[in-house]
Parts: C-alpha cells; structure tokens; sequence
C-alpha cells in the first residue's frame, strides 16, 4: 500500500507544495508545530531516510538545505531547525521547522491549526523566496 | 572564541569519539536523551547548518549516515533520529538519537547521566560497528 506521502506524489492527496523537483519533494505539514513547518521527502518511498543509498542522501540533504534557506526567508525566526523521527509515517521525511526556542521543536506539544487558506499562504511566501 | 566543540576537534576538552576523518567528528553528547546520543560536526566552524557550503554539507550527512548506522547497530531501538537545533552551542551539530519513541527525541525532557566509563563503553560498541 503506498504511503499518504506517495499519495501525495501521485496527487491523490492534495498538499500545499512549496518545491519539487524529478525526486524530492517539499510541502507544508498540516500539523506544524511552527507557521512554515515543512517536509521534505524522497518520492521514491523509502521507509527509513538512512536506507537511502547515500548518493541519493546527499542530494535529498542539499534539496533539503535550499528548502530551509527558502522558508528561513519567509518565516520570523531565529534558524530553520530540522527532526527526523520517522516512527508514524513509513516514508522518510524531514522535518523543517522554524524555531525561536527548542520548545518550537517539541513534538510532544500540542500541534498548531491553520485554515487552508493560511497554509496557502504560507506557501506561497515561502515559495516566493526560492 | 573557539567553541566548545572546535576545543574537542582540538583535543583542548576530552570527548567520547565514535569516529573521525578530516573533516568530520562524531562524539558521545554527555548530556543525551538516550543512551548512543551522538553528535556529529563539521571540523570547521560554522554557526548554522544551512550555512555550509553545498558539497560540505553533503558530505557531513553522507558521515552522518555512516555514524547512524553504527549508532544503531550497537545500540538496541526502533531507529536513529535526527535534530539539529543550534541554539545553544554556535557550531553546526547533527544530533542522532537512538529511539524508540517520539518521547527519546524531546530535548524538554531531564538529560540522562551516565559515568564516563559508561560513556568509554557505549563508544567502544558504536566504534565496533563500522
């Protein structure tokens, strides 16, 4: 069974996307812990990100770090911290966060609700800034 | 000011290493969230992860991939996680995080105390790993 982020490869399930190249993929949690809490994943789904041939780690990493450098710009913060967990969903994802203090990257907080149009929004922002 | 972490490349300020090459160190964090807690850094000193250069950057995930899979054999979990928040020490640090739920990763949470010998222990297994 594909994994709900292939589905959102695939476009079955729709995302607010905020970059995307032939094999990675950037798009807006819909449960941040901050305004701009990106994921960044492989489209091929691979469970675990450190079963990831490592060529292909390297240059889901530099994605990763364009991405960052995107929402740092369009998000008040202090830095763009990152989180790989990997204990729910079984495709690996990394976790942008823009954080001002460790507890914006407490995932045992409760999480944040934006409306869909404030998640478009914050895509677009970030978008504008690659 | 050197940092903290540029004192142990130094060897100025003792460390628990799990592995090294020129440009990349791996030691035992003495304040960890679970035991095999390791940070890995760029030899060099950069503040903010996202400020590495490209290539570099790729390379330091590529020696933090080899480190995980170390960590993770020697150490009993689900799998390794992956923080990088930098608002503490100014030089660029990966943390890896054996888990085995979201609640190991929660830098909110009371840092474990293990002694040094515990520490020498834990190395010498994640060392044998590679």
């Amino acid at each position: 069974m594909s994994s709900i982020f292939s589905k959102i490869v695939a476009g079955e399930i729709s995302s607010h996307k905020v970059a995307e190249n032939e094999n990675y993929l950037a798009f807006l949690d819909i449960n941040p812990l901050h305004e701009g809490h990106t994921l960044v994943i492989p489209k091929k789904e691979v469970d675990y990100i450190f079963d990831i041939p490592v060529d292909d780690h390297k240059d889901l990493w530099a994605f990763a770090r364009e991405v960052a450098h995107a929402v740092g710009k369009a998000i008040p913060c202090k830095r763009v911290g990152v989180a790989v967990i990997g204990l729910e969903v079984p495709h690996a994802h990394i976790h942008l966060i823009p954080i001002n203090s460790v507890q914006d990257i407490n995932f045992s907080r409760p999480k944040l609700t934006f409306t869909q149009e404030e998640l478009a929004n914050t895509a677009e922002k970030i978008r504008s800034e690659f």
